[in-house]
């Protein structure tokens, strides 16, 4: 790396795709989500050569993200990228805990989601500048620079540099033959698309034949509102996808603790392979509640997890089967690498949440990462994959026949096209400017 | 209440003061802070009247709260204040989870600062309303009608409405005894203001002998930045305040699990009552480790914990001996009472976080409510009171012999002096003016 490439200036853009006209992505407690992204882009002393990085949220408080980018942008901007990664691990620990905006968290909300996309798009340009996919380039990292990496603060009583060393050791011998599986065959994926809450039943019918034809065989029904309805509408999917294929319902945090052990129980006749976010994604006590009540039916949560911190516990309880990490809730790659790392120290699989805009195109590196030098097995592993917005990124996401396939191109994947920007930046954008016109 | 009493405007202030300058506040974590606050002032329909709310900060990132309270706002203006007390649990709920602002909590963080700040407004305007201070609007509240105002969401598996009832009920005749008891000798307080990082051991003497001389029987240290450091300032005020006061040392969040029992044995030697924030505060299991390790001592924690879903758990699991409430981070009197509420049901005594701006103030009310009405003991109870900032209040808190006294004032008592705001909004403020020139 030229140790001289400094970052020059960030800029910030709230991107927000109208995405609530449809219904996309509406759930029990998200019921008109307007994909949305705080988007950066941090320039360089190598003209051409930027970094680009997003967090995802659902419409209103993106502006929110993109102040809080704007404030930790201080801490990046005129340093050299080889001194931010160096001790990259350091600088995520730094950009999270600002002395005074971690009072606003810390390590959670706005602030972190902010810290999330200002270090997504520093291990994007560090990607870019060795010509490497992100994933290629964490996959081939020495293991005392991977570690290295890591934000280890609060782990200590679960997870230590040791213990990681060991983990990545244990898998080295193998990983070259599960980097040239990735090529052939992909990482598994299961889709959402067909079963969001704002969709008709004849809708959902139509969706799981779609999917069935494209090779899909996990499936996700979103529950939670009404009993009567979930089970309809559980009854569509099961006799849609017969008595094989997997399949998983979400309450988006809907339920008490005894609401969701009763309401599961309601379901079970449809044959669970897991309960998504039960309750609040604070209540690492009560998923481990609702764990033992409901086995052999798994607990899946994380896309609201707010930090290390609380999958470390979910983890120490047994609250989860399924670790479903945030590729930008967490602090970026440096506290996914924690993550990751627990899991498979505690032998629970990773199966990320994606969807939104820009998590599949995130969520493909991880899962090669943790497929190749970490969790190290496909067994219960599948990642999320819903079908929207893709076409605004420069290097979208690949899946061929229900899987993900690795990323070829350099960097994290989370550059937008420009025309994008033009339409869906907000208010500006051509896009809102037509519906503020309209509502005028 | 005039029933047509409508909510016209919610103006939003950046007040910053700049006690970085002399270290106050300062400890482990937060090396730099500024004291600060996002403060409302919601306009209503009845010229003159208004309802005054605030959050605290630490400077850097107010100007975010502002702004998510500018959009939360839409939820308040154009309503009745009748309408929005008469179900104020579910008017608390709606307002801290916005369908797309939840996704960058929920619940926690800028967006849940913000959600206090403007619930904060709203019962100072109801107290207004009534001529009473907030505290004995509450404490003369129907046990219905208190009840009613608490968001039980996800407290199902700790506590219902019904032990919400009984709690009252139990405490119902011998309220009034302890409500003239307040007036006569007030809430005891115990003082921070000797022990923080940034002192002098020569300061921390000095305000040791000043304290004493006051009346006060509670000191707190902070710790966490260098063992040998703690170990003698530690030594110098046990020396001063002599073997019956109570010593309580403060980590703001600095130690591993492991650490945390280690440095509390090393400091144990000095009678320790409580050790507050020993780690993460979003870390519940590990604070009952510590617990468990460290009895007799006890753990104190709540001041960055983000809301009653985290209380619930440290409650479930043994892990605190002593709730820390902060009025402004959990979502104002409504979520408080769910916390006094469960602390009561678990019988640990409540003992609020308190300094900062506007903290003394808050809490001077929450105490008097949780003796009058819910805790009704003063056993292991006091509250923290810093001497700071109190003259930029148009009814300041009143500390009398190391005891907090009722308010006498109609309402919540966070209104600013008009002066103070022209002196300190960031950055047009005059003091803020100075400062920016000087360092042009």
């Amino acid at each position: 790396m030229d140790s001289s490439l400094t970052i020059t200036a960030c800029s910030v853009v709230d991107l927000r795709f109208p995405t609530s006209e449809e219904a996309h992505g509406s759930d029990a407690m998200h019921t008109d989500p307007d994909y949305s992204a705080a988007y950066v882009k941090l320039s360089t002393s190598c003209d051409g050569l930027a970094g680009y990085g997003l967090t995802f949220t659902l419409g209103r408080g993106t502006d929110l993200c993109v102040s809080a980018i704007e404030l930790l942008a201080e801490k990046v901007v005129g340093k050299t990228l080889a001194s931010l990664v160096e001790t990259f691990g350091q600088t995520a620990q730094s950009i999270a805990n600002d002395s005074q905006l971690r009072w606003l968290g810390p390590e959670k909300g706005v602030v972190h989601l902010a810290a999330a996309a200002l270090l997504n798009a520093i291990w994007d340009l560090w990607a870019r500048v060795e010509n490497k996919p992100l994933w290629k380039l964490v996959s081939d990292l020495p293991a005392e620079q991977l570690v290295d990496c890591v934000d280890f603060r609060y782990l200590g009583n679960a997870l230590t540099k040791q213990d990681a060393l060991e983990i990545l050791a244990t898998n080295d011998s193998t990983r070259a033959d599960r980097e040239s599986e990735l090529h052939t065959t992909g990482f598994p994926a299961y889709t959402t698309s067909a079963g969001w809450l704002g969709y008709s039943d004849d809708l959902i019918r139509k969706l799981c034949r779609q999917a069935l034809s494209e090779g899909w065989e996990h499936f996700k029904l979103k529950v939670g509102a009404d009993l009567e309805d979930d089970i309809r509408r559980a009854a569509i999917i099961r006799e849609e996808i017969g008595p094989n294929r997997k399949l998983m319902v979400d309450a988006n945090q809907r339920w008490e603790v005894a609401e969701a052990i009763e309401w599961v129980r309601q379901l079970s006749r449809f044959d669970l392979w897991w309960v998504e976010e039960p309750t609040s994604p604070d209540d690492v006590v009560g998923h481990a509640e609702i764990a033992k009540a409901i086995a052999p039916i798994g607990v899946a949560t994380g896309e609201q997890c707010q930090n290390r911190v609380i999958f470390k516990q979910l983890l120490q309880l047994n609250a989860i089967s399924f670790c479903q990490i945030d590729s930008c809730r967490l602090g970026s790659v440096n506290e996914i690498l924690g993550v990751l790392l627990m899991a498979k120290k505690f032998n629970v699989p990773v199966c990320p949440h994606a969807g939104g805009v820009g998590l599949c195109e995130y969520v493909n590196h991880l899962i090669m990462i943790d497929y190749i030098r970490i969790g190290a097995s496909l067994d219960n592993r599948v990642a999320e994959y819903v079908d929207h917005l893709h076409s605004h990124f420069v290097h979208p996401v690949v899946v061929r026949s229900g899987h993900y396939m690795p990323p070829t191109n350099a960097g994290y994947s989370a550059e937008i096209h420009q025309a994008s920007i033009e339409q869906y930046s907000y208010p500006q954008g051509s896009e809102w400017q037509l519906r503020l016109a309209a509502n005028a």
